[in-house]
């Protein structure tokens, strides 16, 4: 596994991998690796030559109020977890390196950014999209892996590819779960043993919500009640943001049809975590149960 | 030579020269081609294995009060140019293959956009850099190509590789000039018979300019007067703007130095004409001028 520190080197390398013809995966990070990333590594692994993974933690993507400072960073750690995985390179340049000067030009995300998490993170998928339309021009990738659970992200990012012609396919993995339902992440280990006992709750009211989809209600402002109801009876979370929406656009519907979003966001005393289902209407079956 | 309509297949089209290891030069316009486009062409087959040029009329780059339907068209003529200019692939596709969706992301230049051409122009760059990151992802050039007569776009693109990485050389190609040291520009023909005689003048006004910046004078005030009462003498044209500025970052100074570009856009009765020069101020005469 090699270390490559500056963008100049890991550009040189990737170009140099393409014209070997290698196929590259890549998974971006912010480093602090956990199962969720190495998931994607797998899958990376699995479907690539080369897979190169990176860590930055995105100056650009943090608000004044948010502590860039205070995210957690563990190189050493990282490092070893991810040759047990079997990454071939991992990037990890400094903020000096990645911005030497003040941009010239600004990305504001006009679409899908207003919703979900980014509603309370104004400007956070602006610097998202700007750091990735680097690190694509530095890395090279014929394939970029994103985890289903950042459901609002990889839907921005499937935009930015589009939009902007990049010849490079998302793969959407996903998310990893505990036994009991839970969705891995770094911030479970914050939760209180009560708070450990209820989380499981979003998952099921997700499901729940899937379940009376498929039996054909599409009034999102019952399914919404529905996941809302379940969550504040089975847990002491504080509800941030119950949502369903159309998936990739992440707008409202009055009627649900085609891909949809139910995304949750619940505030526990020390975690806020998130959790989402995508799921396809089925006409058929929406309209049998109006018959 | 090949005529290529899709993104899609263009891209495809560029990977596979990629992969055979060959190297694409890349020249970008909007068709009715003249000769300092073939001058631009002219350099690249020089200097790559493979030269694309692409014909393409933006409307993300035209105002809403500037007519993009009027703007010249003649693919035929074009495509026997670029023929015989020993062009291998033109890419010519129509506004739905390139803006197939709404986007989701805007892009402003907030640098080097509100001087010279830019100022009368908003939005104009801003629709210009979004169209180069679509085109650079789909021709995956190693070098592009544009002439030095439109210095601001060429610095703003400059700009827009250095902000994102591009894995691409800006080569800047000088402009081309009559035997009399007019600009080359299709506009030329535009001039009425004793316009077109007085302008010369414009060229004229920037070597006197860059003579008395390499004798010593370093106030961007005085030379921006020398050029402005030359013209004025010398033609009947109207003055739009007489510019000295840092190259490329093109912001005012207060006593030149270093790169500087003296800009001019003089408006005749039915064409409005551009011209340049950037010149390398010489510390050490200036100090001598002083003593």
């Amino acid at each position: 596994m090699q270390i490559i520190t500056t963008s100049a080197m890991m550009q040189q390398k990737a170009a140099e991998l393409k014209r070997q013809g290698k196929t590259i995966g890549y998974v971006p990070t912010m480093g602090y690796l956990h199962e969720g990333h190495l998931k994607l590594v797998k899958n990376s692994v699995g479907e690539n030559d080369i897979t190169v993974i990176s860590i930055f933690v995105n100056p650009l993507q943090f608000g004044p109020n948010e502590d860039l400072e205070a995210y957690p960073r563990d190189p050493k750690r990282d490092t070893e977890l991810a040759r047990e995985a079997g990454v071939d390179v991992i990037f990890m340049p400094d903020a000096a390196d990645m911005y030497p000067n003040e941009l010239s030009m600004n990305i504001e995300v006009t679409k899908r950014a207003d919703v979900l998490c980014g509603r309370s993170r104004p400007g956070h998928f602006n610097g998202v999209a700007t750091v990735l339309i680097k690190l694509f021009n530095i890395i090279l990738p014929d394939r970029v892996y994103f985890g289903s659970k950042d459901a609002q992200q990889t839907a921005i990012v499937e935009g930015l590819i589009a939009d902007f012609n990049f010849p490079i396919k998302l793969i959407a993995v996903e998310t990893a779960r505990e036994a009991d339902g839970l969705a891995k992440s770094s911030r479970n280990v914050y939760l209180l043993n009560n708070e450990r006992q209820q989380a499981p709750a979003i998952y099921r009211s997700l499901l729940k919500a899937e379940k009376i989809i498929k039996d054909g209600e599409s009034d999102p402002a019952v399914i919404t009640q529905l996941v809302k109801e379940y969550i504040e009876k089975n847990t002491d979370g504080v509800i941030d943001y119950v949502e369903v929406l159309s998936y990739p656009q992440l707008s409202y519907q009055i009627r649900l049809e085609g891909k949809v979003i139910i995304a949750i966001a619940v505030k526990f005393s020390k975690a806020r975590l998130i959790d989402n289902l995508i799921i396809t209407v089925n006409k058929e079956v929406t309209k049998c149960s109006v018959q």
